[in-house]
Order: structure tokens, then sequence, then C-alpha cells
């Protein structure tokens, strides 16, 4: 429980029988997902428009509700930076309602048949995408992760059981209120979607043990939330730990483009998953290499972290540990290797990396594809900056997060890595005889 | 550790360092896949033909390993339909070759492309398949099991630890000692294929600790097999539980077609999961149709155990209680339940069921359409019998097992079951702006 909060959040974080109120969010969401299996493409985008035209009107209302919780920031600690991703204003709430309004033009998953045949016997299989069930979306982020989240999660079928970051408690609330209102005039079944009405951090707890009633979990925020959920869940878990992701720049990479490519990678945006958070040279280049990088990452304020030939070349640099080569920075340091061998890097890669996302800066092609197939992450960029592993980059369109797990969804999750698939067999009394 | 063994198995459950012999296998394993994700189709289907050759040429060398399995099968305890199944011959290690050249025919589903696109800035995106990399597989069930799942991996491009069932360790072991001499022969990595070395039960939980080398176990057996691997394992698992599989025969049925199917569905193969192990009748027809299915199942012995409605029908069924609803009986009983309507079918299937294989038998198109909408399972058949949810019967070759998971893979298991996917990103030197 949260001390000095408002009466609001108070009353809402003194809920007598938690886990009895888990139970009916799950039951209550497993009864909407049988429902919404069945509901047509067209009732759904005309929810998300509906969406994106409730939330407009309700811009005043939104804008309160967030304030709300603007308000509380310093009381939760929250950085300069985090309140700034906090706030709300009639530009980003604009952003949100065009991401609703995309998300209608994206095709509907649900219904698609993947693959068919007729047997010999006259058996008619189909292998049909269907919806998953019932969705848990843990989260740490910005507001506008509710919205996305509901929309992505109620467009693919599914019934979504919303749990936000304190911080963001009651513009969550004000959101799901207003998508809610317009569910009940569309025709989405009640349970479709529902916010977990307590901060209280024992509720997760509770929800985690739900797997009748709750098909996937997926966490979405720092790793120590994602190794909690992944330790206490009783059903699957979508998620990445981190990304600690690398730029390679090959023997015959060209360096302009290498230095463009590990600058991006590095700078662009220091605090996500798919920055660049380790440099990788062939020797044969990094004489040549490394002196310019450091010069143009200066204005940046990076702190470089070497092995003994980088430490030779760069003589600023910071001696690298056997921990750096490992760790997710997520901000101004970077670390750098220099390897003898392509083989060398693409190891070092498999051992040290989060399976996220890597890149080679080559002009060679059999570099290019023995870096491709070998490295084992979600994405492998060429000539490429880390930083395109992205749902909108892609081409998926939306997003409800990155997989670094091989099974189900590898990579950015959309619509689709919110389906599962069924099989349906048309018969005419055929019985099996071997 | 079993006791009364001969020397060659006590020689092998007598290992001092289990922890470190497993960590060996995962690491070898992981070296293998690495290799394997690079390896062409036209030398795995060489390697599979090299496979039945070779096991045609070292019947006698199977057999008499074989044969000491089944020497010490009493000692185990095993019942004679178990030994039977146990039991190699010529006519079946024939089979086993068959089923190998079988899948040399199948298609390779490693590279293949999945999606793929342009996007405005040049960056080319591919979708493509990719091996998933260790898969350890854990079984009970007959030896040719052994020679299946290793092909199967092998071909998708994996490799694979077997931990078989104790009874068939030294045919598996025979089995795996033929595949891997020619795969040695033919350019396969090294440690694609291991068997564990011993059938000391605590190497399964040594296993199951190695996430960081082994992607993937997939669990064949009995329930409790599963649940121990569910429980135990650190990566994921894919697996089914049990087959708790209904027919529904509508108000609307073909009562002739129905009867042959509920017959089929029950007494074709009564051991395995998509057999029925639950009916459940529409009120108006259950009148003229129970009696005559009472009557086609005498030959088979099988017991009803139904509702109050059906021992009004059927005087010497017996009185199902709700644990009846739930159970897999693998065996000659029946639970019967009759339904006002078609909802309260599916309610009792998705209530009571394993989301196994369900099936309806009806002539009307809306409760079809219905049924296979809403029933939530794996398979869901019209007109047909459960025992069509398998592999061969589907169309899709080969299989490894069934899952009842919604995530990944759901229904057989194939070779595209055991791959993932990787986005691969061809630039030409972009960055990202926004």
């Amino acid at each position: 429980m949260q001390s000095g909060s408002s009466s609001e959040t108070e009353k809402l974080t003194a809920i007598d029988d938690l886990s009895g109120m888990c139970l009916g969010l799950g039951q209550l969401a497993r009864r909407a997902s049988l429902e919404l299996q069945d509901l047509s493409t067209a009732v759904k985008n005309r929810w998300l428009l509906a969406c994106a035209k409730a939330l407009r009107e309700s811009t005043s209302e939104i804008l309160a509700a967030n304030a709300l919780d603007v308000a509380r920031a310093p009381e939760y600690g929250l950085t300069d930076a985090a309140i700034d991703r906090l706030i709300i204003n009639e530009k980003r709430l604009e952003a949100i309602c065009c991401s609703l309004e995309s998300l209608a033009a994206l095709p509907d998953p649900v219904g698609e048949i993947l693959s068919g045949s007729t047997r010999p016997n006259g058996l008619q299989i189909q292998k049909v995408r269907v919806p998953i069930g019932v969705i848990l979306f843990i989260y740490e982020s910005r507001p506008n992760v509710t919205v996305d989240a509901a929309a992505i999660a109620i467009k693919s079928g599914n019934a979504i059981i919303l749990r936000g970051g304190k911080e963001a408690f009651n513009s969550s609330q004000a959101f799901v209120g207003v998508m809610n209102r317009v569910a009940q005039q569309m025709g989405i079944p009640e349970g479709a979607l529902q916010l977990v009405p307590t901060v209280d951090r024992s509720a997760v707890g509770e929800l985690l043990k739900l797997s009748e009633w709750i098909d996937l979990v997926i966490p979405r925020g720092g790793e120590s939330l994602v190794r909690r959920v992944v330790q206490e869940a009783s059903m699957p878990v979508l998620k990445h730990y981190d990304g600690n992701c690398h730029v390679y720049v090959d023997r015959l990479a060209d360096l302009d483009k290498a230095l463009a490519i590990v600058v991006n990678a590095k700078t662009q945006r220091m605090g996500v998953c798919n920055a660049a958070e380790s440099l990788i040279v062939h020797r044969d280049v990094a004489e040549s290499f490394l002196p310019k990088l450091h010069q143009a990452m200066i204005p940046f304020g990076i702190e470089f972290r070497g092995d003994d030939l980088t430490k030779r070349i760069l003589p600023d640099a910071v001696q690298a540990t056997e921990e750096d080569w490992g760790r997710e920075y997520l901000g101004p340091i970077l670390s750098v290797r220099i390897v003898e061998s392509l083989d060398q890097a693409i190891e070092h890669i498999n051992r040290y990396g989060s399976r996220h996302t890597d890149a080679i800066v080559t002009n060679d092609i059999a570099s290019a594809r023995r870096f491709t197939v070998r490295v084992d992450s979600a994405a492998v960029m060429v000539n490429a900056s880390t930083r395109f592993n992205d749902g909108g980059e892609l081409g998926l369109g939306a997003e409800i997060g990155i997989s670094t797990d091989k099974l189900h969804a590898r990579g950015p999750c959309g619509l689709t890595e919110l389906t599962t698939t069924k099989y349906i067999v048309f018969g005419d009394g055929q019985v099996r005889e071997g």
C-alpha cells in the first residue's frame, strides 16, 4: 500500500478480499473472451474509431485525471524525465487517438486460414487463426500504453486485464473508463477490458495464480519486474528481460556507414531496449575506426569501456570487466571489444547478448550471411541500426511488446502474435480405420 | 537406480558427476545446433535415407539389443500389452525405416520466408523460419519414438537430447548408435543427437535446470511425467496433460453417423489421447440414440456413466459423479451427459474438457459454426471421429507430440512446430530518425 495517497487511491487499495476480486476479474474476462472470439472485425473496428472520437471529446476529463498523477509523481520519487513521460497533453492525446485509428485500418488476423487440405478420405482440414483468450498485461510504461494494449488485445479478439504502474493509475483509469463506455454502446462484451482496480502490489501475485482463467501474461518494464512475473506466473509469459544489443564492425565494413550506425544505435534514444550497448570491431579496422567514433561520441558524453587493445587505441577508455560484456547500460556507456574474426564476434554475441537485436556492418556478402544465420537473436541487422527492431519500423503496425523468447513469438509482438491456431475438421461421418 | 539390472545398465547408471554429465550434453548440443542452423536440406535428407539403409543393415544388432529390453520387461512390471509394444521385429523395423524415408520426402521448414517487405527508407525486412536450437525430449513410449524424434528434430535443424523410458534403454541405444555412425559419415555435427547415457531418474532433474543450453523440453507420456516436467523445467515446455475428448450429438444429428462416430471415437483405440471419453447428447435425441449406442457398445464392454436422465434411458448406466466429467479413462468407460441446448454442451466441454479434441455431430450449419468457434480446443471436428487429431491424419506428416497449449503450437507438432522465426533486416547504412 502507498502511504500519503489521495482518498481516491486509498479507497481503491482498500479491497478486503483481494484474491476474490482477482478471481472475479479472471472469470469475467474468460466469459468475455468466449464472445470476443466470434465478434466481427467490423464491430471491433467501429469500437476503435469510436474510442478515438470519445477520447478526443473527453480531453478535459483525461487531462484532469492525468494532472492527479503528475501532482503525486514526486511522492513516488519519479525523475524529471519520468515525469515528462507521464504527462499527457493535447498533442500527446491526439497521437494516442491517431494510433487507434491506425489500428482500425490494420487487417484482423482472426479467422485467417493458415493452411488447409482435403484428405483422401474426404475430411476437410483447416488451420485457423483464433484469439488466445485472456491476456494479463503488466506494465510500467507511459499512460498511452494503456490505450495501445487495450486496443491491440481487443482487435485481436482477446479479453485483457491491465495492470499499469501506480504512477499512472488515475490516467489509466480515465482511459479505460472512456473506452469501456464506448464498448458498452458498440456491443463489445462486458469484461473484455478491465483495469485492476487497486495499486496493491499483491494483486499481481494473485492474478499470476489464475492459469485457469488467464492464458498469457505479458510483463513490460524493468528486468526485475519481468523476472518476478516469470518466477510467479502459472501461465505462459511473453517477454524480454533486457536488450544488450551489439553492433559488429567487420573487416570489410564501410566505415562511414559504420560510424553513422553505431552513433545512431547508441545515442538516438539511450533508455530503450533496442539501443546498442556493445560494440565489436574487427582488429583490421579498429585503429582507423575507433578514434573517429570516439570523436563523434563526444557530444553525447559516451564512456567507452574496452578490452586491452581498445585501451591502447583509446587511452581514455575504461577497462572493461567480464561483467561489462553482459550489461544493458540504458545510458551513456558503450562496451568495446576488438576481435580477430567474424566467428569470434558471433561467439561473443551469442555468449553475452540478450538474443534481442544485433547488427553487422560489412560489405562482404558471405560475412553478412554467416552473421545473420549464426547470431541467435530475435532480429539481426545488416548495415542498419539496431533501433529498427520495433513493430512500426518493421512494418507490423502496433506492438504490445518485444519477445526474445523462441517459442510462440520472437521480435515485436503485434496483433498476429496475440493469436493462436485451431484445427477445424469438417467431415461427413468419417471414422478412423487404421 | 534400478536394482537387479544387468552389468551393462549398471555401468551406465553409475555416473559419478551426474550434473556435470548433463551440462556436457547441453553444451555439446548447443554447439551442434549452431552448425545445424546452416546445414542444407540435401545433407539432412541424405542422412535420413542413409539411416534407413543402415538400420535395415543393422537388423540383427537392433533386434539383439531389443531382446535385452524384452527379457528384462517383467522385472519392470510391464503388462503383456506393454511388452508387446516394446518388441521390435523385422516388420516393425521396416516400418521405422519407411517413416525415415517419408520424412526425407517432406519439405524442410527451415529458411522459409514467412513474410517480407521493403520499407519506405529502403530497409528490406524478412521474417525467416529458423530452428529452435536444442530440444530435450522425454518420453515413455515405444522404441520407434526414439528414431522418429531424432529424425524430426534434426530435419528441422535442431539438436536433440533424448531421454527415453528405461524399459527401452538398450533398444534406444542401438538406434542412436546406428544413426550417429551415419551422422559422422554424412557431415551432421557431433552432438546433434544424444541419448542420455543413464537410466538414473535424477538426470531428468539436472537437465531441466539447463535453460541456458536447452531451448525447449517436450515430455510425452503419462500425466504425472508431464506434470513433473512442467513443475521442474526452467525452459519452455510443449505438452498436453491428457485428452478428455468429447463427442456432442446435436438435436439435428444424423443418428447413424453419430453412432458410427461415437463407437469409433471411443473404441477404435482406447488407450490414446484422442479417444473419446465423454458423450454429450441433446435431450431431443437422447431417447432414440442412447439405446442404439448402448447396443452397439456391447461387443466392446463399455461401461456408461451417466447423469440422472441418462440413467432413466439406460437403466444399467452407473451414476456419474462430478469427477467423472473431467476424467480421461483411457479404457472401456464412457461418461454421458444429456443437455438442453448446444450452448450447454459447449459450456460443459470448455469446463471439463482437456482442450484437446472435441467433435459435434450435426446437420445444422449454424450449430456446427457455433461449436467450432466456441469450443476452445486444439482441434474441433464436425461429423468426424476425434481419432483424426493426429499428425498423419491431418496431413502434417510425422509428429513428435500433440500440444494443447495455446502458445507456440497447438495440435499435432511436426517439423514446422520445431522451428521459430527471426527477423533479418538488410540495409544500406540506414539509421533511425524518429
